[in-house]
């Protein structure tokens, strides 16, 4: 197969992949994995090999291990968390007359797979020719089911090509899977060489289950697995096994125009608490869930599970195919990695791969909840219960730190902090804002009044006294927060960062009001009328540095007074440069990593006036060298708000594509699920122009020129709507639910079923803003595409 | 022995502890240490147990070993180094009748040791009665030569008390001795348990050698021993040697009135290159000389030696005999330190003990190098040339961090950064600064022309291109520099660390002024006429940041903003600080560790109006808490300059008691030879108000009301003199050399042979400003002493 045959494919509901090519499986691997936001499988070959890194896991399933300090110091936390590769099911090796099929030897002279968006599986298709010359061809159908949260199935056909043959496939689950781990930490790697001790092994028929648990963090997992066949008589099964290993053996002879079909059912669970019967009986239960529901009936509900996501969340960008490709691609792997997580964190990377050791950090909130609350609002609900779950280590850490109210962890898998970095691990307290931020934007958008009560107001009142036990009022009256970390990973440990003093503000009076809603509970809590007012007055003091020469405002206090980083004198193959300058460099220049005063505007646009926003959004272009994910979708926002809506587009490209263009290579690792979520926020934050200040929704909407048409579908309130960007005009339509009022370019608009029509009105044009020297988004061409 | 017969007697010429108690060993084992700055060896007892901590150090001798980060940044130091337990030629076991001497059994009717000033030597002498009734008097001397400086000696003998006797002594020399470690990282614990392999052994008659190399860092060293032996007829020996030790037994029956006498002579060498054989014969030469001396010989040299330097250097305190105790043990102990390191790094422990790994840090230029450039100022130029002979890891280190010139490590064995902590192993630049400062204080005190064109501009050059690459001009037209740690380990990361700008500020100018005088070796190092004034410029433009509002210097920018350190709510028990909140809570506010404005108002007094040192000096009070023993000294000097003379009296005892009053409860790692210096900086430039701003000496001697008298004696330029304070005059003499000029309270004064007597002027009386609660200093009362 040649170069040009092999690759990505455009297609509007898919992610196609032509050819094989086994140094580019690894970056497949991430972009073709299924999960449900519980269970997560990485596109893997059913053959297993040739393989980048196989991976399956399990939400909130992690093994410990000591974090190491040539230099201790008081508050560093002692254990690490990382993700652990479980049982892999989803192994189904194939012998044909004896040779084993590995796309290494052979010849294929076919193949190709494909992430189906509508159907929620992966399908793959090859036509082999063994070394001896036997020709079958492989279909496989695989899928990790939305609705039952357990399961994952695979569908696995063979036929022959030409003439008879004997088959044999080994279905196995496989535990402690040798993987070359990418941890330059050797503790880290030794926790994870055979992280899983066997506690229980049985199989009997088609069926097997394996149960471990896990040296140090002591978690128990169960798998099992269990098959239907369909092919011609003779068939011969055999099933063993062992502590690591089951293993269903099936041979069969296969007569020309004849098929070996084996359905392959697996269930997963895990728990700190349950015994291994308890767990056993747990997947054996799901097993019989899925027999019973059956192949096409898991076919049928997965579709009607992502009908009904599109439906609420489709995106249509008429005039860049590649660009409609990515952006599905972006929504269905947000969809995966948050669908059914319920009691777990959504971790950075999703279930996809083992990169961040599977940690979850603030770009859950601020990123991808705000998709899911106006997509898939249940999910959003469910990612700030499993934060609500950890308070008490969020207070434990607030008491270590000196704080009072919660502190909540940088990183994490099960609500410890497990950074081991201080200037991030106790000094980036915005994640607390963050999560009172996205908890706010979540009732405001579903008047969860229950959940409000039952966990919003509690979290609220406990992180607004985080802010107060950390910032204090000055002697010039301001009320400041100093020596914190900000979002932006190229400044540290600063005083005043507008973001967070911004977003602790709106956490402040958030927690305020919601007191004032729910006095008993606020009670409960021992928040009087005194604390709230000191919330209110601390809010209200808040100091948000302005630097009045350079007329913008310092991303923190003094910020803009730093020399400027030497751009110029830096070489392109020194990015990202924390690999290459050293920390007190990067931290005392003017250099950002990732939005930080321009994450400000987006989020808390409501405190600055369009022509700061321009200014800033100006200065900071300059200075931003986006080595973070985070960045470009933020970018895009501002971009398109201060009216430069090509470079909005560019941003957005590069948002969507980040990890199909492996933009960060880094791809093997997983997909990066917040600049995934960005490209959601570019769209219909950034031509949009969504806000949500207040609980009101607002649009300004803008139509980049590379685009004919943008549709993007959100549910607000009960209520599904539609809005639809054309070159002059813009439609607001109700899809299902009550009508509602937005705004439209300030003013109200009632969204119905009757579609309403609105102006947009014209742009002044723009000079595009400069970027550091070589770190300017790509220019997207639309309509031209591969 | 009762409680009271135990501990530390008063005397002025000696440290003399009377008892035994085996739980304050390590203390004493610290204090008693001998060294002549190449050989160290800790006062443990010559039959080796009880013991608390054997060490015999070489300086320089390390072992390398990981160092671990859980999350590894660009320029993080991967090797650490630490001082290594070389072979112990300290030990001499004896049997009395076949009971060994030990002094957990059996009874000690009498014990004393003493560390004597004068002659340089620790003595023991023991009377013990064996558990079966035997009674013995064993009487030790030993000393680590100041003249012989691969050479230690140990004088030994037993006698009989009541009775015949027969007596086994076993004198050893014992490598990869086990010992308890303190290291916290388990990795360098694991390098130093038998750090060393043999490389070669021998004995014969009454001499061996062992040459060892250490496992990871290949450094070889050797070690022999050779006896002389005095006794009654029948005296039986045998020598042995293995790989990790080599034994002399004697054997031999004592009549009443009889004698064991034994010598022992030690010899040292070390190299990173020298082959097996090199080393062997370096250490039989150094025996060879050391025979050839003799014990008598070595003794009358050790004296001389200390006659010489006491005629320089010693202090006079009338009126507090303990606290005039104190201050010579912290000489002695200086001088231990600095004396023979030659061309070696000074350890912040000297070599008396294992804290810190035997690293050098700053303090050795800022603090110890003061006393050494006016008291022995051979010791500061081979100290200074020391850091010379590192100027190539500097450079590369510079490098590293993307600065031009010379970056000097944080702390080092070797010269390369051994910090895994960035805000100091990074940041920490005033290291730099310092070093330039000693330089020139050294070259002015000594006019040492052909030093400063064989070293001093160079480093004075590479230390400016340093701060210039490291700062910036802004756009008000100073000269900041962003993102440094200034001295304060309690703020780390900060902009205009005043300290930091100040002492960069002389090393530029310090840098342009030797490149004028010295023209073609500026050229040889590309120093053109546009660099240096470039110097001249940023030097003039340096920021120092002012507080209008407070009119007190901020440590670094917007430091006086900052919330207090909440004292009153801080216990007792959670000091140091550092132990018990995180780094970025005491980072962010109001909280100094030890003198860093005040130390820019000592090292930097140019520039201070005494107004101004004033309400700083009161302001910074408030906040010192002293968590580091580097401090005290820096405030007894600027209290004296302000007028507080008691609070000055009692800082100046703080500094000369860490150690022996064990104020940091870890003297049993090793002392604080910066503090014991600080006890010099306190008398000399604190009561006697010596400054040497430019080359120039000036005194404003002030005496306080505990003392009746203070002299002290220093050389510069060889001369050597005496300031003689008393309440109302000061008297100034030349000892030797040429008159020159000082000045006294600004007026110049000639010191020559005649004394000139001076009045003091009358100091108005001050209200003592306030220390953080429970961190003021003990109150000293003069003339009442234990």
């Amino acid at each position: 197969m040649t170069e040009v045959e092999r690759g990505y494919v455009c297609a509007p509901w898919e992610l196609r992949w032509q050819g094989l090519s086994v140094e580019q499986l690894q970056r497949t691997e991430s972009t073709f994995a299924l999960s449900n936001g519980h269970i997560g499988m990485r596109g893997t070959l059913e053959e297993a090999e040739p393989r980048g890194l196989p991976g399956t896991y399990l939400n909130g399933f992690y093994e410990e291990h000591e974090l190491p300090y040539a230099e201790a110091g008081y508050g560093y936390p002692e254990a690490g968390q990382t993700v652990v590769n479980v049982s892999d099911g989803k192994i189904i090796r194939l012998l044909v007359e004896d040779e084993p099929l590995d796309m290494r030897y052979g010849h294929a002279t076919a193949h190709h797979r494909v992430l189906d968006f509508r159907s929620g599986t992966l399908r793959r298709e090859t036509d082999w020719t063994s070394p001896t010359g036997r020709r079958v061809r492989v279909r496989t159908e695989r899928l990790v089911s939305f609705t039952q949260r357990a399961v994952a199935a695979i569908r696995y056909e063979v036929e022959p090509l030409d003439g008879d043959v004997q088959l044999v496939a080994q279905s196995d689950m496989l535990t402690n899977e040798p993987i070359e781990s990418d941890a330059a930490d050797p503790r880290v790697a030794a926790a994870l060489e055979s992280p899983l001790a066997g506690e229980y092994a049985k199989a009997e028929d088609y069926r097997a289950v394996l149960v471990h648990r896990t040296k140090r963090s002591g978690l128990r997992m169960a798998a099992a697995m269990d098959h239907q066949i369909e092919t011609t008589d003779g068939l011969r099964t055999d099933i063993e096994v062992e502590e690591n290993l089951a293993r269903l053996t099936i041979a069969v002879d296969v007569p020309t125009n004849g098929k070996l079909r084996i359905t392959k059912y697996l269930a997963y669970g895990w728990s700190a608490q349950r015994s291994i019967p308890a767990l056993r009986a747990q997947v054996d239960a799901a097993l019989a869930g899925a027999l019973q529901t059956g192949w096409d009936g898991m076919l049928a509900e997965q579709r009607e599970f992502l009908d009904r996501f599109w439906d609420t969340a489709d995106i249509e960008l008429d005039g860049d195919p590649g660009l409609q490709q990515a952006i599905r691609f972006a929504l269905f792997h947000v969809l995966q990695a948050g669908a059914r997580g319920e009691s777990r964190a959504i971790p950075s990377k999703g279930l996809t791969g083992p990169g961040y050791d599977g940690h979850a950090f603030w770009d859950t909130e601020s990123f991808v909840l705000q998709v899911l609350t106006y997509t898939l609002p249940d999910t959003a609900r469910d990612a700030l219960r499993w934060r609500h779950s950890t308070l008490d280590k969020a207070r434990d850490r607030a008491r270590q730190l000196g704080r009072r109210g919660a502190a909540f962890p940088w990183r994490t898998i099960d609500g410890a902090e497990c950074s081991a970095y201080w200037p991030a691990g106790t000094a980036a307290f915005h994640v607390n804002a963050d999560i009172a931020d996205a908890l706010v934007r979540y009732l405001n958008a579903t008047n969860d009044t229950e959940f409000e009560r039952q966990y919003g107001t509690e979290l609220l009142l406990e992180t607004a006294r985080l802010w107060i036990s950390l910032g204090h009022h000055d002697p010039h009256g301001g009320f400041r927060i100093d020596g914190v970390t900000g979002p932006d990973e190229y400044t540290a440990v600063v005083d005043n960062n507008v973001y967070t003093n911004l977003m602790a503000q709106r956490n402040l009076r958030a927690a305020a009001d919601s007191c004032d809603r729910h006095p008993d509970i606020a009670e409960l809590f021992g928040v009087d009328h005194i604390e709230t007012a000191g919330w209110r007055e601390a809010a209200r003091k808040m100091r948000v540095p302005y630097d009045q020469m350079l007329e913008v405002h310092p991303q923190s206090e003094r910020f803009t007074e730093h020399a400027k980083w030497d751009f110029a004198a830096t070489p392109a193959r020194n990015y990202p440069l924390l690999l290459h300058y050293p920390y007190f460099d990067l931290y005392r220049k003017q250099v950002v990593k990732q939005a930080d005063l321009v994450l400000a505007m987006h989020l808390r646009g409501d405190v600055f006036s369009l022509e700061q926003k321009k200014r800033n959004f100006s200065y900071y272009e300059r200075l931003t060298v986006r080595d973070s994910s985070l960045s470009a979708g933020t970018q895009a926002v501002l971009a398109a708000e201060c009216g430069h809506l090509d470079l909005a587009y560019d941003y957005l490209a590069e948002a969507a594509l980040t990890d199909l263009a492996d933009l960060h290579n880094n791809v093997r690792n997983g997909l990066h699920i917040a600049a995934l979520a960005g490209s959601w926020l570019a769209t219909v934050a950034g031509f949009g122009g969504m806000r949500d200040h207040d609980g009101e929704l607002a649009f300004q909407p803008r139509l980049p020129a590379a685009l004919d048409r943008i549709a993007f579908r959100m549910c607000f309130r009960d209520s599904r709507f539609v809005v639809e960007i054309r070159p002059e005009l813009t439609t607001y339509r109700l899809l299902s639910g009550k009508p509602f009022t937005i705004k439209h370019y300030g003013n109200p608009v009632t969204v119905c079923e009757e579609p309403t029509t609105l102006p947009l009105p014209e742009l002044e044009p723009m000079e595009r803003p400069a970027q550091p020297a070589g770190r300017g988004p790509t220019r997207r061409r639309g309509r031209a595409r591969r």
